[in-house]
């Protein structure tokens, strides 16, 4: 959804510990650009039907709140047909989508599909990755509601908008000094096998499955919205260095991480200490949930959770005074993570 | 919405007259492809939250009625930047999108807009593109609830999504044998546009208001709703001889159109008359409504409609036992009326 805009090329990725612009979003010049958007916009709240406008993972509108989100996937920036099958190309483009779902709680309703393709892929290439699409919103419990089919000379082009019910919508901004930060699964899976396939090696089987089929955390947020563990979520689609810097902009706090904590990936664990840093907070694309909680509530629940969803709860750090996300070490004192943040396959580097 | 699969080769028009499919859609290969995209979904209905599936202008969620459209435009198909301004560009897919809402008669939330663009215009350009999109919104009532901002190398695509509410969504399906069909405001303005642009002429500059800025009919829609007149309703974007097929369709009916009381732009008005009713049959991007109702029922409200809008409602015709949409003289002959649909101007002719 807004708020991000997928920079493809590493200058143009926010430098950190900026300041917090006016929106809540985090700094840099590509939220610049959505803060352009966003001027003189009609004012969020001065409407009955809206509830949460942009600035957050999904819009909540209507009186029993339903949140959209909309997250589009191009051809040879976010995804390469070398790399994959078109089915796993829908799957991923719906699952980056339906992740913002997850970000604000939301049981998912359903996905539409807007596809421009080329006139020789509108055949069995356009079905293959529609069902990809509709697979990964079966998968999290939506259906297909309906898209759109155009020609394009290309690249291809896939838009995916999520539709959820959120009757109480977890915000980036609902974050309060003190929280633990918390992270679901494993971080850096999906960067890894980028990076095995930008050396032209063949990943680790476990990286390309989180690479070429992330799974939403839409059920995991709503068992934990359910026991009142979420203050504030996003998901990590840009990595956790990127993400977390919108609840830091958002709830008016600094993100203090340990990065001795960071449950990385094994495929990303092999690396040296620093870039498997990177891997795992710069990466992006792992759809993994980043949520903040009072102190002591989520670890009576961890074993409940990890029984329940195959995967483990992470506690990363805590929420301090400041803004921006550090590395922060046992006396307390903080460090820049040097992450530069998402590095893309589309990118220079 | 899909079940347009928007072609721009003519030789994908499909074909009229011919059997509709299960899924009520029109004939032809491109809505085929659709109907192999809905195989295996999650049957329509079968969802307390899906009132209304795939297979209308909107999916409408959730027990107050949520409706949900997508429409896609792609830069070189369905707009080109020597023809028009940024912003109009941007009020062009918007209005697009927002004109699937007055089908089914909701009433707008906001939408949201996905935009991949190549770096080079990802300032003012994508600035005055959202910008338009934002207008067009919020003439017809709604604001930029978000949307995704990618970087692409091109051609520009603008993926837009509305919301609106539909406690009372009015579909394709509702028309009965015998009703009296009725198109709001003027026919082929758009496409005469389009063919003076294409004739490297001056378009005639009400021609190219319907062109630049068409008016999605939300409020009219609503206004009709409201009398009690809408038993099916439809957009006109691909033009009335191939979207009339969808009610024709959905609802079991042949539509009977007669020609004569077809009511043509102005600019279209100059032409022969075979030349005509191509511009005002199968010209597309007029976005005026057609409906249907029941006999008599309309015409006492014709007057105070068109002193609200400042257009006119016309009949049209009516419906009668078949399928499919024919030409039916005095005596009630039919005969096809031989438009081959919507000319647009990336396709061969």
């Amino acid at each position: 959804m807004f708020l991000r805009m997928r920079a493809e090329d590493p200058a143009d990725r926010p430098p950190r510990h900026a300041e917090a612009g006016p929106v809540h979003l985090g700094p840099g010049p590509e939220f610049d650009l959505i803060r352009r958007f966003l001027a003189g916009s009609a004012a969020d709240g001065a409407r009955a039907d809206v509830r949460v406008g942009p600035g957050d993972d999904c819009a909540v509108v209507a009186g029993n709140g339903i949140a959209l989100s909309t997250d589009m996937s191009v051809e040879g920036v976010h995804f390469r047909r070398d790399w994959l099958a078109p089915r796993e190309i829908g799957w991923r483009a719906a699952a980056a989508a339906l992740s913002d779902l997850a970000a604000v709680a939301a049981r998912p309703i359903g996905i539409l599909v807007s596809l421009a393709a080329p006139a020789a892929d509108t055949g069995d290439f356009a079905v293959q990755v529609m069902e990809g699409c509709r697979e990964a919103a079966e998968h999290a419990g939506g259906i297909l509601l309906g898209g759109d089919l155009t020609r394009s000379p290309g690249p291809m082009v896939i838009d995916v908008t999520v539709v959820g019910e959120a009757p109480r919508p977890v915000l980036r901004s609902g974050a309060r000094h003190g929280d633990e930060v918390w992270v679901t699964g494993e971080l850096g899976g999906s960067a890894a096998c980028i990076e095995a396939l930008l050396a032209g090696k063949a990943p680790a089987a476990e990286a390309r499955e989180r690479f070429a089929r992330p799974i939403p955390r839409v059920r995991e947020a709503q068992w934990l919205l359910g026991r009142g563990l979420l203050n504030a979520a996003v998901d990590l689609s840009d990595g956790l260095a990127g993400d977390a810097c919108h609840i830091a902009a958002a709830s008016g706090v600094a993100v203090l991480l340990v990065p001795e904590l960071l449950p990385v990936h094994p495929a990303a664990r092999r690396r040296a200490r620093g870039q498997m840093l990177r891997l795992a907070l710069g990466g992006g694309e792992d759809y993994e949930l980043c949520f903040t909680a009072p102190v002591g509530a989520v670890e009576p629940h961890a074993a409940a959770f990890r029984r329940t969803f195959g995967i483990r709860l992470s506690c990363v750090g805590r929420l301090g005074g400041g803004d921006g996300v550090w590395f922060v070490d046992a006396e307390g004192r903080r460090t820049s993570p040097g992450i530069s943040g998402w590095q893309h396959f589309g990118g220079d580097t």
